[in-house]
């Protein structure tokens, strides 16, 4: 067990330091992000990833644009762009956007100022997460019984975020409490956020957890060996719908089936009331390589062709609860964010 | 496209000759089996795999045994314990018991009368495939638009039988007929069955086909993009409860939300009716090493553990259509094999 915190993102004077999640779990790396390609290239890849820390990139991602392009004169609308093109780098999480769209507007003020905002947020990403965990853990513990078995998908935790974690935050405050049982983590094909980096945050923490396909999910869940599904958000719908990691949605229809809660954990900032309904949210359609190669080896035959949506959408009926940093929506009870927040 | 039909078993004379299918997509590889040890070995390390073919195997595995028996003057005591250890190599399906125990009876009849019954087996078992993929593609026809859209979870074609396969069996009569449009294959992790297997068998035979990873399903079905699921069956309880490949179970919640039918293809061979539900079928628990590593690397940290069960149990209300050899059961509506078979 390590008791130093885990935050895989710093801000060096003039780079963004972070954590190359792809080296992850056998190296632990860091790589100085200095221009927007790289920030992009990064991002693209998954060496950085997780809606909340898209969030905190996309806010400093228009300091590393603004230092570049003083670097290599460029012009104003040269710099729009690029700015533009960081708020584009992945479509389904609203996060990247709003981190964009919360310091731009400062940018008249100068770099300095943009990046006291975006620093900011990244303090405040982590209030948040402490946030989110509490309410969880309280919502958890007056309706479950302990020790908590808990099952996840996809990677919430530290490397998601700044710092803690949201689903993966509600977990470490269980577990802060003592009282976490055991985490079914699902290994979250085809990029194995699950295996790769939720066991090694957990593996870092001394919290108890078991690794399973995630085929395994269903029955794991019918067979009475959880007592809730938490999982995160890469942008919720205004009528509550939630967009996440490809594989979120079969962990809540079992969760139905069973009877047990399904939550989704996200800050405020993940809920999207420009997006009606998840109908309306755009799933990242990524490369056939993921699927049909792993770790450069090809398992599917010549010729295979892969359907590699990296997200998929919960209706909000199966959303028992929303963990914000202001409380637990009763989604599914008809507690929509657009109902809540829209006021 | 290949015109030859696949044939992943034979007897030599003197051995039975398989595919080796951990070898697959990257080799073919043939390997001759003559010794007990070498039969339980493929079978537990999945060279040699699916329950319709396991119950091949199980009947010449009584031959292998009493010839190795000849060579190593092994009394009839150590010749039993052989053949109930080939019997019990794996637990879930009851296909490898049910092989063994329809020949066994015969070895008072001496070692050719076994073989030739067990070769008999081989014969019955295409004919069975065969009535299984007209049974399943008519049922389908009078029921799902053309072309046909399928999902299918794990390997049941012509790798998991002697020839044709069961519910890929039906794909490919559906495909003869001219109404097939495209397969979804799972991958069918950890031991990508799909992704591997079902994908090679596809590509070989010219059929449109796309991998997907386990999560994907659901959301693959929910969003309307499949009009079926077939997938086969390891043991089917007297109630109609089905076991298979774990991840089977996740296929059919989703086709029950989004009011499709899920079928599961096996011979009768494959009801137990002395298992009375899906709560009686002993789950085979595999390997950690299955789950945290791929292909020899290791994916998740070190200390990780895995929870690795084999299979599933998808309860009988969730599968719409049982298509044996003799034709559909409405297993969801009420037609329990102890109901049609029991009497």
């Amino acid at each position: 067990m390590s008791t130093d915190e885990l935050r895989p993102i710093a801000w060096t004077g003039s780079a963004l330091r972070v954590i190359d999640q792809t080296m992850l779990p056998g190296r632990l790396e860091h790589v100085d992000i200095a221009t927007v390609d790289a920030l992009i290239g990064a991002i693209r890849r998954l060496a950085v990833r997780g809606a909340p820390q898209l969030g905190v990139l996309g806010a400093i991602g228009v300091v590393i644009a603004m230092d570049e392009g003083v670097r290599q004169g460029w012009t104003d609308g040269r710099l729009e762009a690029a700015i533009d093109a960081i708020r584009a780098a992945r479509p389904t999480a609203v996060n990247l956007a709003w981190g964009v769209d919360r310091v731009r507007p400062l940018m008249a003020e100068g770099r300095d100022a943009v990046l006291a905002a975006a620093l900011a947020m990244v303090e405040d990403d982590e209030r948040v997460n402490r946030a989110i965990g509490s309410h969880g853990a309280d919502w958890i513990l007056a309706r479950v019984q302990r020790p908590v078995r808990v099952i996840t998908h996809c990677n919430t935790g530290a490397l998601a975020t700044v710092a803690w974690g949201t689903a993966l935050g509600i977990v470490r405050e269980l577990h802060a409490r003592g009282a976490l049982g055991v985490v079914y983590v699902d290994e979250t094909r085809p990029l194995l956020q699950g295996a790769r980096l939720t066991a090694w945050e957990l593996e870092r923490d001394g919290i108890p957890y078991l690794v399973q396909a995630d085929g395994a999910a269903a029955s794991t869940i019918l067979r009475g060996l959880v007592d809730v599904a938490i999982f995160g958000a890469d942008r919720i719908a205004a009528n509550g719908d939630v967009a996440n990691k490809v594989g979120s949605l079969g962990v809540a229809l079992a969760c139905r089936e069973a009877g047990i809660p399904c939550l989704s954990a996200a800050p405020v900032s993940t809920v999207d009331l420009a997006t009606p309904t998840g109908d309306d949210i755009e799933i990242e359609m990524r490369g056939d390589d993921e699927v049909v190669a792993f770790g450069g080896v090809r398992v599917a035959p010549e010729g295979a062709r892969a359907h590699n949506p990296a997200f998929d959408v919960t209706p909000a009926r199966f959303i028992t609860g929303l963990v914000t940093e202001h409380g637990v929506l009763a989604v599914a009870a008809g507690e929509t964010p657009a109902r809540v927040l829209g006021a």
